[in-house]
């Protein structure tokens, strides 16, 4: 295996993600090779402070790096030479089968888009997240990069989850849903209302609407929407468990019997920490190019990274890609012959 | 002051309504006449049960209940004198000046838009819910009503949502915010990038676009969004927040350490768990109708019946009403003296 890693445009800068790198190297024998993305003598001297040496390890030059302040597109026009642009060039030449970014989320989308392409009847590219809930965890895709959706994105996002779910998270037979407000069939939006006729059609272990009480309920294991809800609802997540955490800390620490009380308690805190740290989950992966393509958290650490790295690693072993494509006509093929039997059915 | 309460449809029976009630009636002097309405029978046993004597309490039998099975057209065409239907009579007929309800959300909103009406200049109403942050709280408007809101439904929900932050939460200058994807101009979909624009132009302490994000962090009093996007927001976050407090519980009690540092850490979590409860809120004001209309939580017990009458109270003596129609009609005047300067620069 062969992955490429855009060691810039993260917040903690280069050393900590080649510090990761190392971890996810000595964990998994069977990458062939790495290339560390980026500014070359930066590189050399974090590898030289985290003593890494391993012959799997190329370093590719890049002389410049989209920040989280350019924007995506115009960005990769005038900055040719990009860290993440120079990385998922590697995909394309064939010479990485992965890449992962902690960049600007939109310039590795819009990059993906431009240089890998989409995989034969993708219509749009989705980011999936996946976030835990109380005793597994889902994926939520779109989480943000097709803000303005059709009912047959959706679908394609069903299908793509599906698969990752299946794949990665090891889920045997995926609960899809489509994000509503209601779980009635007549409950929605006008796109959700489509989407869900659609998902119908396909063999998927589809569950209808899933409303925002069913997310942390473990009622479903993918659940789709437009990029405009799915980034809200993402965001929001995060925000209110910060929020929690932070109230928990400072009502824990309000007086001497609190403290020795979360002193004793500790390793639980612990515990939940470490099931909703996102470095858990090692990044989000873009869904429907051709490549495999995760974006790691800018704020990604050595533990992020090492993950990212293991899950790029699952998503070549168990061709992704490749399912995706095969999956995805496989739900054009179902589609096309509802629409042949019941015309009328089938929303456009 | 005369408020109206329907006392059938909450999950616990008439007798908690009635409980909540007394709780009420003993806090509050001002209240002139409380009008329980629901079955006389229920009510006069609940009565004696709650040994509640008070003169000013009246029964106004009602002999139908609109469950949370009907559908809220359908079945307030079909169920003539149920509770929720009588119970907004009596605003309408001028007997009362609120009234809270514990029933069917769709059915109440139905009833307010059929029986009240909306007050003038305004095109939708809209659900507003209070909700906790870490410090202080937030309005989340609409949660859920309108699914499909055109850009002037949202900029009501602002003006209206102001109103409410103003006067019954107590905060002098609400910062008011188009939940979005971005805090640029540029961050949105079509809704919220035109919402964006037509809120800029009123006189409110407009914070332009609130992320997730933000929510949680006392960045913004009064958020305002559309029914489709604001009920899932609302859903999630307590899905979440009772899933965190479902993990913290169980790895809270896994040995007896833990065991013993979650007791002498109890008021922490108590704390917590108060200031997250929605029964402190009372009920989600119905904006935008000529009377003060509360939707209890179907799952109200006595402290949030007893909050959701004190809120009615203080929205009476407040004129919650009259001045969400002067501020309508102010935001009117404001957008028509935009469009006449600058056509152009208005949406539609």
């Amino acid at each position: 295996m062969r992955i490429a890693v855009d060691v810039m445009g993260g917040d903690h800068g280069c050393g900590v993600i080649v510090e990761g790198v190392k971890l996810a190297l000595n964990a998994d024998k069977k990458i062939a090779e790495l290339y560390l993305v980026g500014d070359q003598a930066q590189i050399k001297s974090a590898l030289t402070r985290s003593q890494l040496q391993d012959a799997r390890v190329k370093i590719v030059h890049a002389s410049e790096v989209l920040t989280m302040e350019d924007k995506p597109v115009e960005g990769l026009r005038k900055k040719k030479d990009c860290s993440i642009a120079r990385a998922i060039e590697l995909v394309k030449d064939g010479q990485a089968e992965a890449v992962i970014s902690p960049g600007n989320t939109g310039g590795i989308f819009a990059a993906a888009t431009f240089k890998l392409g989409r995989l034969p009847g993708v219509d749009r590219g989705g980011i999936a997240t996946v976030i835990p809930s109380m005793d597994n965890e889902f994926v939520l895709l779109d989480s943000g990069a097709n803000i303005e959706c059709k009912p047959l994105h959706l679908l394609q996002y069903a299908v793509m989850g599906n698969v990752y779910s299946r794949e990665i998270l090891g889920c045997k037979r995926p609960r899809v849903g489509v994000l509503s407000i209601g779980t009635e069939d007549s409950k929605g939006n006008e796109l959700t209302l489509e989407a869900f006729q659609l998902c119908k059609l396909l063999d998927l272990n589809f569950v209808g609407n899933v409303e925002g009480h069913d997310l942390f309920k473990n009622h479903v294991d993918v659940v789709v929407c437009d990029g405009f809800v799915g980034n809200i609802v993402l965001k929001t997540c995060e925000s209110l468990a910060t929020g929690i955490f932070f109230m928990l800390k400072r009502e824990l620490t309000r007086n001497p019997k609190r403290k020795l009380g979360a002193f004793l308690a500790q390793n639980a805190f612990r515990t939940i920490k470490r099931r909703m740290d996102p470095d858990t989950y090692g990044g989000a992966p873009l869904l429907g190019f051709n490549g495999i393509v995760l974006k790691a958290h800018g704020s990604a650490r050595e533990r992020a990274i090492m993950n990212a790295v293991r899950i790029a690693s699952e998503a070549i072993e168990h061709s992704v890609t490749c399912l995706i494509s095969r999956e995805i006509a496989r739900a054009d093929e179902l589609l096309g012959r509802a629409k042949t039997t019941a015309p009328n059915s089938v929303p456009a």
